[in-house]
């Protein structure tokens, strides 16, 4: 199921990019920004924005920022005025509510006595208000309720300005980290250099790519001769269509500088002794996409073994198994290929559907869910269909489909879900519907086939998960332990287990 | 691969509703066309109107049309202005040019003698230059291009209006279907009734639907006691998202009157002696949605069966099959199936690609289609890949993506195309490439897989497809008569064959 | 008081520009239509339109329309589009109802048989109702209520196409003249000439000029040689912003023919015998604007007289003159002259007040006219107002003004009107408030000075009214019968007396 | 001449409203707000902004900003989320540069450990960079370059927050006055209360207003019981349109503390001994609305002191007086009333035009100004005509209107200006054309009229400006001290004569 409609939601995607070589280059990295946030824009889609600095001694930076979808929030016209920027950063924000909602909107500029610095973030700061409180102890005001304006305030403020005669910004970011242990995959552009930073516990992603000519793109011969320029992105998936090549992923801890001379990692910040890393589980279940690249793997895959590992815990009579399309395609194709069902398409999605003016009240609203998409028919009537989804969260949108599927000829409709139950909030930048709406902690879940209308219901297990993501496909007695497992892989899985990789503050 | 870029489209999609019932009914007639004409949207982005009649007498007609998607085209409140419609036909159309396009925009709404009658057309008639050379020296100025408004006129003209004490608009449509034999599903509103005509040879489709409440759609029990209204649309698919229960088609050379009182055959037109309908077999190939059903089969299950027939006649050397995502993937699996080949995906497709703004002559532009897709490398690199296309028209598209592909790590790409190659214009209401635009009349077909960098590449034989649309899955000699076929089953392949069903004038 | 608010409003406005010299020419035809509609703009805010024409054989037509001011309607690079143009016509049209306006709107371009023609046109068919039958009764259908599209489709029909070799223009537009007597100012292109026709009766204005190089605008020396196109216009104002110098009016009557070659007057069709003309008086009471010329004077004179004959006809012991901004200055200077009386300005008018989101029944709602106008009280506090306004037509706008300036410090109010009360409606273009809404023909009327709260009120007679357009200021007996001076001087006072030009149609 | 077109600008506009009683009011706080903006709209066109406050406790702020008019900035629906609001302020800005100008849209809302405040400011710092200086020496980074941000954080930072329970704001505006003498009227909103600040110069106005039943706006009768709240605002002239009675100006240097409790003066920050107040005398010549009122003197009649003086230094033989509409016309009437000229129209200007799509290059950009101005010839043809402006600042504005008047036939052109050349910036926020493009710093202006090409030109001396400022009217000898007039006076004339109120910082 659509996570638009479980409610629950990433925060950002950020992007950066610096052109190699003196300035004006000829790379124009207005666009790539613009092209590597589309290929983000999965990540969010309430507003977008862009900061480029011309790199030059002293920079000029220009700020864009607009609502809704990249391609809406910027014209051409005024990317025009961007392009004479050598280096820059980007961001694609999650919903926010309230009025004036363009303030909110990243990446945050600041002017400080060093110049201005450009910070965006992908994240949540677990201790946000602590640090808040810290800030505006100090006699600053805070203009937006952003985590990155926080960051920006936090960096200006720590050690006092006048006590230097340069900023030492990494100093400034290597203090922050030690104020804040999560969650923060961080872009800081000044001047001429961006540093890409993402907190000890690697909690979201950050991948670098290395910008080559498009021809050379596939072949093995680029060099580094052939280097144009290099990108930072929460995901790899966007250095393809900008025309870059996968570098690395920046290390959980680790401070990386960007400039027109390369990449060079300054130093990597340790996490309490004993801590595991704890890289976000849902990035793999839902948020990222398909063909980005996490810890040496490829997110597709992962999403492939999650379908074999249900089949192997989960398995059913049924005569074909198939997917609550798009994003649970993986998982189904996994799960026939496991359990030796035919794969078939059963839903066919109204890609035109969107926000349509039906007044309430009325027959049309009855129809729910069924307006987005058509039975395929001939392919499930009068069989046992095995329906893979990738999460269930409030219950409500499985139903429908369900419903669909029986009066269209299924005469029973297994629903397996590639993910275990979440019952936890996140506070590490994930919007998660509240505690009460979430189906796995409502009476209803007791029964959930018969709330939902299914012939039968199946979970993955969280050790399946742990283990579908590690790489590894097996069976888990009961007795098994996550935490073991956990601390190995140094994944988060809080939204599943409840423990959370730092103490909260509350 | 999509259509929207091989240049070849659709010319529209026509829906009308009849509320049951007297007037005023409390059927949201307005909204059952939008979301109507949304589930025909593939067939038409340029443009969508509407209009509705009060159904008194006498009768009220609104109208609101506007440029762009359906959703984007209407404004919430001007749909209120419809509200008391208890009948209307919409209209989705195609891309035209020029300046002022909402002239062209549909339905056409003209005042005669006998007061205002509104038309919807789909299709194209072939001898319209004719028709309106005649209208014209009548002394009527035609104010825009569209067939629509032709029709409109000729309608209105013969017998002239002053010999009728009422109109009889059944003797006038059937007037015209005499002058004009193909290409059209039309919808004629006059105050209380909708007439749905099919030209004799059924070369566009038109399928009528029963409107029940939304509680007994999909039980067997909603009896003719709980119809609360008609609905006719081009494509079967818009009938579940508006509540509706599939009920016929609407024949070759029938008028159907639908009103309050219920749906009534008027007539129905012969063809002349001797000539089969000409349903145009790219309904099935490629326009129509796949949950759509046309001579009662399941658009999706003919391409599947394309697909199986295709594995026939083309089997290959290969590890693995996929789709150029998404139309191609009922032929993809049809020909997992057949092969005995795994079915894998190879391509992730960025949906929030767009209209984005790249400046001519950089190397972005050398990227092209790759922005568009993500390759899934785990799924076929080292592996030899079968790539299903559900047609190759220009042959500029498929390229990009078989060098993505080959440089991703597949060792072999043989394309494998469902349809046979287009070599002839459509006059039916298809707009496809000019003649020399037609990869299939290029030099360049000789060494097609040269051409496009593909390792082999084959297509669908007509004898073939047109197999796959009867229900067979044959392996065809070369002897056999493509010719003998077309009229038994009475599909058109004039853009495959050139041979056209009717008589062009030039 | 501003006719926006008092609900009168003129239909519409034409303009029309031919360049000199052969296809293509440097003059830049599209802009000049552009700024010559801007500067008729006050005849009609709501929507604008313009065709060129190569002027080529065949020539190419280029349509641009929209809804709004000139300014909102067209997009520059829309008006890139029509370059080419050589020749070419524009509207301006003032408020119509309904969803669809856009189809309503000028010029209405049509395909006959001989070639596409385009139609402007200003004013109103008084027998609109008997030729849309007879129109109709030919078996053509009228997709609009506008008169452009049926005066178009009447040129197209008699008589009957097939029986000309060419179509005759000029014949056509004669024979429409004698089946439609008034009112009409109509702008025909037809390939590479437009015709410039104004009704017998010459009811709405229709001038000529002559472009000249901007550089000899003003200069006597702009000979014949000098000449690089010419433009035909509602009104002669908008000549100078498109460097155009006043040649002539267009005669009641005329049909003018104006091509590359340069104005050649092809006939004039004459009245019934003894008809005077009919040119609207109202052009100069209210609708042109004061730098147009019409009949040799200029608007701006003749208010100024009117405003000098209502002193001789209502003098006023008071101690100031003044006007409510802005329409009526020039007869508030014209009284003031007249009577001795200083003038001075009490009101202030904040010309950003539009549309303000109020929502009903808040105090605000009771200020009124009041956000509109800031009074200079210094002017008049403790003094005794003469305050002239240019018509009172429904009375309640000029009631909160006079209630403004009392409370802010005026002794006494006296308002005088410079034209007399409308009393009847208009049939030849003018939209005018229903009977029972003028302020005239409702009891109050009979003590309007209570009614509004003025000290005094006193309109202009209607002999007054025509002494001032006639160029004469004096005294009028109350015997003196109006009706031969309307006759003498040829000016339709129809809303003011009941005498209509032409017996009407019911 | 517009002062639109000599390229000087205001700042900006400021407005606070404060419902009297207990929350929730029935007071439409948010609509008086806009309506005030739209009131104030000549003082700023690029943005506008609202912050409202519930006035509770804690409060909850709501923001509302957008580019443009205010009605376009600001939509219905959005002032629906602010219609909670007890009290707020808002702020109309002049036009800035940059792409993302909506951050630099007022009014300016922080959160601090005290909570949040809101400030809208009008004027400019004369120490701004200073202050921004020390401010980010604190470790503070600011995110925009306006003076409200800068002044905002100034009052966060000293003495530091944790130092006190309670935040003593009014002891921070304090001491930020002594920090900055000037220039700023500033409105700055805590809770349920607005604190009303002028500099202690008095540079830019402040006006206090107090709301009354619409019935009983004008009446005397409208007692303390009847205050259904408080209005602030740049100009008095805002205060009819939203149903306010003038009460008071803020005096420099006074903070005013208004709540729902009424007006109290809190404290008056004297000046340095010795220094006069310094009230921006281009407020009278120019910025104001004529209706305003600013030291108990309407707007209007200082202008109309000012036309009355330039005739007695500036008499002309001539036979008309006229005025470039609309701003110079009060100085016109008192000319025409000291010299006994008459008075005439001699430009009809066309409100229409706006920016129209002339592309460069054309003969119509010849046009220059005259598309702008019609002739209204019969009143000045022949006649020698002394044309009052305003101001002549770069002196390419008023060329082509004296041409237009000189072709269409006067005889002889006398310009005479109503206020003195501006030779010198302006540092306390108006914004002033380059030293070098002013025309009294040209060579040019040694003969400006026959630069300009008029028969004589003559500027009001900066005496005579003053003078008439004061409310004299009288001949100034040369040997006149003009700085002895300014201290008794107190009117900054530093654009005029480089006399600045305080020393200025570079």
């Amino acid at each position: 199921m659509e996570f638009e409609e479980s409610g629950i939601g990433e925060e950002c995607g950020v992007f950066g990019c610096v052109a190699a070589g003196e300035w004006p280059t000829q790379l124009e990295v207005a666009q790539i920004l613009t092209l590597g946030l589309v290929a983000l824009q999965h990540r969010g889609q309430e507003s977008a924005g862009i900061v480029t600095s011309t790199g030059t001694n002293p920079p000029t930076y220009t700020t864009l920022k607009g609502m809704g979808l990249v391609n809406t929030a910027f014209k051409a016209e005024d990317l025009l005025k961007l392009r004479n920027g050598n280096l820059g950063i980007g961001h694609t924000r999650y919903s926010t509510t309230g009025i004036s909602e363009l303030q909110n909107c990243q990446p945050f500029v600041v002017d400080t006595l060093h110049g201005k610095i450009a910070v965006a973030h992908n994240g949540e700061l677990v201790n946000a208000s602590a640090l808040r409180k810290k800030v505006m102890r100090h006699g600053v005001g805070l203009s937006t309720s952003s985590d990155s304006e926080l960051i920006t305030q936090l960096l200006a403020l720590t050690p006092p300005m006048e006590e230097l005669d340069t900023p030492d910004w990494v100093a400034r970011i290597q203090n922050l980290m030690t104020e804040t242990p999560t969650s923060y995959s961080l872009l800081v552009m000044y001047k001429d250099v961006i540093y890409a930073v993402r907190d000890p516990y690697g909690n979201r992603p950050l991948s670098i790519g290395r910008l080559v000519p498009i021809s050379k793109l596939h072949s093995s011969g680029a060099g580094e001769a052939d280097t144009e320029g290099w990108v930072v992105s929460s995901e790899s998936c966007s250095f393809q269509s900008i025309g870059a090549k996968y570098y690395r992923e920046v290390q959980p801890g680790e401070i990386v500088q960007i400039s027109k001379n390369g990449v060079k990692s300054l130093i990597v910040v340790p996490r309490p002794e004993g801590d595991p890393p704890a890289f976000c589980i849902f990035e793999y279940v839902y948020f990222a996409r398909p063909d980005s690249i996490f810890e040496g793997q490829m997110v597709y895959t992962v999403r492939h073994r999650c379908g074999r590992q249900l089949a192997i815990e989960a398995p059913t009579d049924a005569d074909v198994v198939s997917t609550v399309p798009e994003s649970a395609t993986p998982a189904a194709l996994g799960y026939a290929q496991q359990s030796g069902l035919p794969y078939v398409e059963v839903l066919c999605k109204n890609r035109y559907v969107g926000r349509t003016f039906i007044q309430p009240n009325t027959r049309l609203r009855q129809l729910g869910v069924a307006k987005k998409f058509g039975a395929l028919t001939d392919n499930f009537a009068g069989k046992r269909v095995v329906l893979i989804d990738d999460s269930i969260v409030r219950g409500n949108t499985i139903s429908p489909i369900i419903k669909l599927l029986k009066e269209a000829g299924a005469t029973e409709v297994h629903i397996r879900v590639a993910s275990p139950p979440i019952r936890f909030p996140c506070y590490m930048g994930i919007n998660i519907p509240t505690k009460e709406e979430l189906i796995a902690n409502k009476p209803e879940f007791e029964d959930i086939a018969g709330y939902i209308g299914a012939t039968s219901v199946r979970y993955l297990s969280v050790e399946g998960l742990v283990s579908a993501v590690q790489g590894g496909i097996e069976s888990h007695g009961k007795d098994e332990r996550i935490s073991t497992k956990t601390t190995r892989f140094g994944h988060c899985t809080a939204c599943l287990t409840g423990k959370y990789p730092v103490e909260l503050e509350w």
